[in-house]
């Protein structure tokens, strides 16, 4: 019994000294910096801080590409902040595709749920492709920064799980960027080889603007 | 025509003073450095080098445990090396578990594929808790270096994707780090306060000496 | 003399523009961040936010584990904030014992400067056992996140510096992580293969609940 | 005299404990890892490791892009290996321009030496445009990963120096990605929305098969 | 047009969940934390905050070094924070020089635009010299934390762009540090082997105190 | 007895995926790398590896500076590779000077073992000093590259024991630096401000040319 009391002292003692450095869960209220959010007071902490529903629901495919991204990034997951790590779902109907695109922060790695998707991402030093068939249970990786896009490759849905190596990767899909923005036709056209025509049609689909 | 071969110099030019800096997957062969092991010559490198199957197939949960956890760390996928992101799959069966751990060197995030788990970590700096049970479709992180624990909550095969914030995170399981080498006994008790009949008692279950 | 007047406008030009590059002393008042905490103004820094007299000072071991430690983090020594290193002291009485823990944050060297210690570290991927009886002026590394112990292994009083490559390396003692908080005992026994009774006891002892 | 002697043993012997942690410039003829090549012996190094004469040559500008980029990287500065920086030239005749691209592994800083460029980013989180015409002494930042260009903005050569915040930053020109492989048609088509005439088109005018 | 609305739905609900990843432009009103300043709100940053014009304009060398250093560090382009990268600009005029220095927080690397520059950096391990004499166009290294110089080494006057791997690297300017303050000259004598006459003197021409 | 085999076969087949991740003891006949030294074969590893006994030895202190540094690096301790973290041992006899002097790679934390020392250091952004007299037991942080010293300020001989934030933070003595090599004595004096006699004069006590 004794014991118990001069343990309790000196836990309490520690206590008081120790920081929280086991994690940092965002504020999403407070100021960013370049190593993410300033953090949650310890106290204010919950479990619920460390868990998300969102990705057990499929998203809207509904859409011209037949095809949804959930997040579950820092901003939907705050305790991912510091932790260099985050999620997201991806569903694609038959003929989905996610476009070309980038994650100018980190770097992917996929798990196929259910159903096929073909993959594949090209590397910058020689333009080399790299392209898979991926079936449920197949994990394929997309290095940081490098192009890459995911294409229903069956008949059915296809959902997967991806991971990140940043819990704010970011995502720049490479028609977006160009097509859905007020970047002049003619810039488009200068940096990209492109037609007129091609970059004025795309930008009518997409809601670009010049 | 004249464009593409004056095109085709300048590329080419390019290209040889370019480097592997897009990936350098693992030569397993080679030696390994603090920051991963040396890299493939980029000639050699295919997309399987990127592309895992092993996660699509159920582990064998006939154990004490009745869980097993398939890695798809740098080992089973060579392309994770240097880009700070792994995988791993979680089978529990009925009563299975994943006993208490960590994992070193690296963040968890797991997402759960299939029945119920009931997972939790504690804090270094109060030994708070925090705990939550999971359906299928929930996302958990277990912060780098604390202690966490999974555990099948319903009566059926539960199933996991978890992914990590390193190549090679490390798992060190608290039970086997105890009882499944030749620490000896005296000693164990005496860093875990454990009774002499308890540790001689699970080094016979799991393995240990001494 | 006129030259000396140009050279001042000249580096006063500079300091202008110059920042608190050189060191980032934590604000403990400000938010804390995944890099640590917000700096204080440099002109409010003052010699000793880099300076601590607590080191210096026998840590009170007439407690259970006939051990004390003593933290000289960033929470007490506030110009460790951002540089990578913090220290402590370590107090061992006849027959002290530091349980074993881990620092999820950081590696720590140790050096004995009084008495005698044996120490230790479990390895991860092979449960691997390190072990060493230590004299003065002998120094031991424990790698970040391995489970750690050190145990006075002489007749008289012990006393060891340990430094961390982390200004809150965190501290995560496996004994206290168990059982001295709210963790439900049926749970502990499942993820430790402890035995109800051992539990019970030690929660007892240590302040657990449930 | 005797002093000197005294002090000379003094160095040596710790010379002889020190290592190279001053720079490690690249054996390129030596295994890469994730955090560079291996280090050539420091009684090999010579000042010529540091330094480069590439930049003071223009580049040759006769070709498609009338552009011309002369990367001073790692491959050609061995001396940058480790330390996170490298550079290049960048060479605009009249109606010159460096076509959209990304450089997965760094930000860049540019430098306008000659004539006038217009130059832009294009952000992920909205798609956000970011342009200016530069002249000489502008300078300008490109963060990592982003999509950027460069044009010649006025009618005469333009010259920049550029540096990196990695010693091998990496380049993907989006066009080359799509174009200049051997990635299908009908794929490129699906992931970028071009129509099959534009992209046979363009895969004529790069080099591309398929 | 259905198309267009049901995609726009798409990005929208992305966007709204996507973070400042990109860049993290200074707030310099704001905090400033180990790895930089809290950032500025995306929607008030404008391509100014990644353009500086300083740099085209040549420094004052009407001084005792004959020299001036422009910096375009975070706090003069503020869209540098949390990337790793500056620059900044060297005059110097005939017989000018910047004195031996180094730079605490990031590695130099220098490329001459006009004039001729004799340059040093000397390492730690054996006190070993590196010097150059550089023409127009040639780059050198300078490795962090090192001391180095650079001396104007033809009869007109030299300009030099310098970038760094810090948004803030620092510049210590040993001469200045040692005699440009109020440190008592015993104690500096003591610690450089310099001679009373030397260190008064020094501290008369520098400004410095005691 | 059937539990333990199946176990036994769980583990197996987990270790031997699993790789040297807890820690990477350098290999000294190895390559170096940026971020450290090859790896040991972990079968090759001991405790040993992770253990220095030199520290305990007082330095030899009969030299021109009346003190001794002992290093326990990378190469004298070869389990800091990799792990952020090193140390070292200082002996400073009456009136021993540890002389001005800058640490490139790493923060120093130092704690006075015995006696008493007067230690200070001076920032870049505006060359303040930082200066205290430290009796035993106290702690000072000195910051990674910036200019610093440690004097005997007792009779009576004193010892710290200092750590660092880096395997290897290697020591650049600044009086070394400019006077124990071949630099030219002209040179030395345009970058320092000198005296030619004064400059002269040094590189005779410290064993310097030219």
């Amino acid at each position: 019994m004794h014991s118990i009391v001069l343990l309790s002292l000196l836990v309490l003692s520690y206590s008081a000294s120790a920081l929280q450095d086991d994690f940092c869960v965002a504020d999403l209220t407070g100021a960013d910096t370049p190593s993410g959010y300033v953090c949650k007071k310890v106290d204010d902490v919950t479990v619920d801080d460390f868990v998300f529903s969102g990705l057990g629901v499929p998203g809207n495919t509904t859409n011209i590409i037949k095809a949804a991204v959930t997040p579950a990034f820092v901003g939907q997951l705050p305790g991912t902040n510091g932790l260099g790590i985050s999620a997201a779902r991806l569903d694609l109907a038959p003929g989905g595709v996610v476009p070309l695109h980038t994650h100018p922060g980190g770097s992917e790695l996929l798990i196929v749920i259910q159903g096929s998707i073909c993959a594949g991402f090209i590397s910058s030093s020689a333009n080399a492709v790299y392209t898979k068939t991926l079936k449920k249970g197949d994990t394929m990786l997309f290095p940081q920064g490098l192009l890459h896009f995911q294409i229903n490759a069956g008949g059915s849905n296809a959902v997967a799980f991806v991971s990140f190596s940043s819990p704010n990767p970011g995502l720049q899909i490479t028609a977006f960027a160009l097509f859905a923005n007020s970047l002049p036709s003619a810039l488009v056209e200068k940096v990209t080889f492109l037609d007129d025509y091609e970059v004025k049609k795309l930008k009518g689909v997409l809601g670009g603007t010049n």
